[in-house]
C-alpha cells in the first residue's frame, strides 16, 4: 500500500521524529511505500489567506469556500496544495503525526488541513437530494481510504481516561477523527497515543515503538472505528439529526455516532 | 472593563469583521476600553518553532515546554508574544472570534495560543503537593477574569445539536473552552455562535448584531460555563479522575466535569 504520514513537530530529534522513524522502518518492512509531509521541514504556510487564491479578483471580498471552490474548478490553487491533494488521492493510508498541543493538533498541521482542504475535494462534495446530503461522513473523495492518528502528549493516560480532569482522548480527538478524517471518507482506525512523553525512559521507548510497529504491521486489518455514515439512513435529512429510534435516549455525547456494536 | 478582542479572519469585509465592530461598538458604548489583536492584520506567526527561542543553544533540541519555561524565566520570549501576554495580563475579558474551521479555530488563531500560552505563563504555574496539581482549571495566571468565544459556521444548527451529525457545538467547543481557556483560570461564559452564515441576510444580519450587542451588554453579569475546579476537591489526586460519587454513574461525557446545577 501507499502511506502518506504527515508529520508536525519542529524538532527532528525529537520523540515524534524517532516514532516516526520506527513507522517508517515497520512499514517499508512490509513491503509499502511511505511517503511524509514534513510540515516543518518544508516550511508549510499554515494560513488560509488571499496568497491561496491567485486567480481571485484583488477587489473581491475573501469568501474561503467560494475561492476554495472557484480554484479547484479551475485548477488554480497554489501549487504546494495541489501537491498535498495529489498524495492524498495517492496514499490508501493516511497518517497525521503530532504532538498534542492544547488539546488538539498543532497550528502548522491545522494548516495543513485548512490550505488542503479545498471545497468541491474534501467538502462541497455530492448532491443534495432528499436521501443524501452531499458526499461526507463516510463518503467522499477520500472513501475507501483509512487514516488514523499518531499522538503524543505530556500529561498522564489517567488525565485523559473517560473521567479524567482533561476529557476523554476519545472525546478530545472526535473533532479530527470524526470531522477531519470520517469527513471526506475515511475509514478511521484507533489513535496511537503515547503518554507522559517527557518522562519517557528508554525501556519506555522501546515499549511505545514495538506498540507503534504492531500498529503499522496490523494498519489494513485493524477494524475502523464504527462511525455512522451520514447517508446510510442512520439521520434524518434535512436535519441530520440521528434517528429517534437509534442511539440512547437522552444521551447527547460524541458516542451517539458510533454504530452499536454487536 | 478593559476588554481584549482576538481576530482571526483573512478578510477585513467578511461577517466576522462587521461582527466585531458591532461587539466593539456596544462595548465602548457601554464604557469599556477595548483592544483588539487582528492576526491576519498583523501578519501573525503562526508556527512555533527555534525563532521562537532566540537564547536557546543552536545546537539543543527544541523541547517546546522547556524551551518555552525557560525563556519565560528569563525574560527572552520574542517581542510579539511578550506582547499578547501584556494585552492577556491588562484585559478582565478576553474575546477569542473566528470562523469555525473544520470543527475549531483557523491555524493562525491555533498558533496564537500555541506561542502565547507559554510555560510558565499559561501552564507549569503553581504547586504540586497531594491536594493541589499546579494552578490550572479555574486558576493561574488568568483567574479571576472571563473569557467567551464569538464563532460562526456555516453549518446549520440542527446539525450541531444534541443527536446532529457534527456533534453537539458545547462538545465540539469544549477542548477550547475547557482546555485553552478555563485552563489558566478564566471563567468561560457560553459562546456566541451564528449559524448558516453564507445564506444571512441583510435582517438575519441584523438579529445577529441584536443578540451579539446583548451579550456585549451582559459581560459581567452572565453566569460562566460552571466548570468543575481542578484543587476544589472534585477530583483525585494524582489520577485527576472525577470522585466515583459526583457525575453520572457510567458517564464519560465532557458534562462531567460541570458542576450539578441547582
Amino acid at each position: 500500500m501507499n502511506v502518506l504520514i504527515v508529520f508536525a513537530h519542529p524538532d527532528p530529534r525529537s520523540l515524534n521524529a524517532s516514532l516516526r522513524a520506527v513507522a517508517v522502518e515497520e512499514l517499508e518492512a512490509q513491503g509499502h511505500s511511505v511517503e511524509v509531509t514534513d510540515l516543518y521541514a518544508m516550511g508549510w504556510k499554515a494560513e488560509v489567506d488571499r496568497a491561496d487564491f491567485p486567480a481571485l479578483d484583488p477587489d473581491a471580498r475573501l469568501k474561503v469556500a467560494t475561492a476554495s471552490g472557484d480554484a479547484v474548478a479551475a485548477d488554480t490553487l497554489t501549487e504546494d496544495v495541489k501537491a498535498e491533494q495529489e498524495k492524498l488521492l495517492r496514499a490508501e493510508v493516511l497518517i497525521l503525526q503530532f504532538p498534542l498541543w492544547w488539546f488538539t493538533m498543532p497550528a502548522i498541521l491545522k494548516g495543513w488541513v485548512d490550505r488542503v482542504y479545498a471545497y468541491g475535494f474534501a467538502y462541497g462534495v455530492g448532491e443534495h437530494s432528499d436521501h443524501r446530503w452531499g458526499d461526507r461522513y463516510g463518503e467522499g473523495m477520500l472513501a475507501g481510504k483509512r487514516a488514523m492518528l499518531i499522538v503524543t502528549t505530556g500529561g498522564w493516560e489517567q488525565h485523559y481516561s473517560p473521567r479524567g480532569i482533561n476529557g476523554p482522548i476519545d472525546d478530545l480527538l472526535f473533532p479530527i477523527n470524526h470531522g477531519i478524517l470520517h469527513y471526506p471518507g475515511y475509514d478511521v482506525l484507533p489513535p496511537f497515543v503515547t503518554y507522559r512523553v517527557d518522562r519517557l525512559d528508554e525501556a519506555g521507548f522501546e515499549q511505545a515503538a514495538e506498540r507503534l510497529r504492531e500498529r503499522m504491521r496490523t494498519l489494513d486489518s485493524t477494524p475502523p472505528i464504527p462511525f455512522r455514515r451520514q447517508n446510510g439512513g442512520d439521520y434524518l435529512i434535512p436535519s441530520l439529526e440521528l434517528r429517534p429510534d437509534l442511539g440512547a435516549a437522552g444521551s447527547s455525547s460524541f458516542k451517539l455516532h458510533l454504530q452499536r456494536e454487536g
